[in-house]
């Protein structure tokens, strides 16, 4: 451990040329695939809660007019909302990845580094959450339970369970999008904490 | 940065005294944290997967007899399977942390660190889907749905709900556990990503 300390130390002028230059390529490619990433979270979202939030059947039994709407069903609201949530704050997210891009700085503000983790965790586990709660309900919808005598309510409004399908596998892409992103803002957090902190201390 | 460096190469034996004692005082708190919350993991998914598992009632409607299970739903049954998960997968990584904590070693082989990251994170995001589907399941037999003439089968087997929601609880607790070690293994494995290459790397 001390000889690499006594390397640096025989040849000062070699390590920050090979890390450094490592590291600004690691970290272009991972800001350009983070905001392609956000960009394809944000069209999506808008996109799963535009079709599920639009989505309604009339269905005429006898004479009684029957609607299905999204807010129906909780889950779907709480998908719908979710994403909605999901769009506003990559786009917010979008808009700081391009400055810092622009800026051409690396991430070294701890603080900022922990509002993006918590930010990206807390939108990674609403949205697993929001989808799994949809998927069960449709699951539901599409084959009923009949243990417990619910009815297969797709059956009746088929063009408004394939909508919400459609809605629930785009929240999926979205969800594994975070999931993804929660991994880079992880990274770009962590390592701040890396053995070498005499390098961003002021002390040294 | 140049002149860290050259701080570093000027007095190289404060540096890995000064980070070193701190890092391992942090280490040692880590793991004994990891250790804690993993058997708060394994106790409660064992007894969650209990709680439900073995939970059944009957009940007499006129002279058919009808007997709730929660086979019968399929989200109780993902809950249970992914309790049983959890509770293997934390008892594997609790003899892994004793191992390492009786041995002093701190992680610093990526490979592992990997595989820890990865089980973590994929045993998070299943946990949080199975308690989202289940809460769902719950929350229609609990309340049922008006609007698609699902009735609430809670009220007849009020025994078997009380218990399940029990067990729901019990695996919410899990689940965020499991939440927080994925922050902790994240930490583990992305701090190894740091500035400072030079030390851990043979070359120097």
């Amino acid at each position: 451990m001390s000889s690499s300390y006594l390397g640096v130390g025989v040849s000062p002028g070699n390590v920050p040329v090979y890390h450094g230059s490592n590291l600004k390529v690691i970290d272009r490619r991972l800001k350009v695939a983070e905001v392609i990433l956000r960009c394809v979270i944000c069209g999506l979202a808008v996109l799963a809660a535009v079709l599920i939030g639009t989505d309604t059947q009339v269905k005429e039994i006898f004479t009684i007019k029957k609607k299905a709407k999204f807010t129906q069903m909780k889950a779907l609201l709480f998908l719908v909302v979710t994403n909605g949530i999901a769009a506003a704050y990559s786009m917010v997210q979008i808009l700081r990845c391009i400055a810092s891009l622009i800026r051409g700085k690396v991430l070294f503000n701890k603080p900022l580094a922990w509002a993006i983790f918590s930010g990206d965790q807390v939108m990674a586990y609403l949205g697993m959450a929001a989808v799994a709660a949809a998927a069960q309900s449709a699951i539901f919808a599409k084959l009923g339970q009949t243990e417990l005598q619910w009815m297969k309510v797709c059956d009746m409004y088929g063009k408004f369970c394939n909508k919400v399908g459609e809605g629930i596998a785009s929240s999926l892409i979205v969800c594994i999008s975070m999931v993804v992103l929660s991994g880079f803002s992880a990274f770009s957090l962590f390592r701040l904490y890396g053995d070498n902190k005499g390098k961003n201390n002021p002390r040294w």
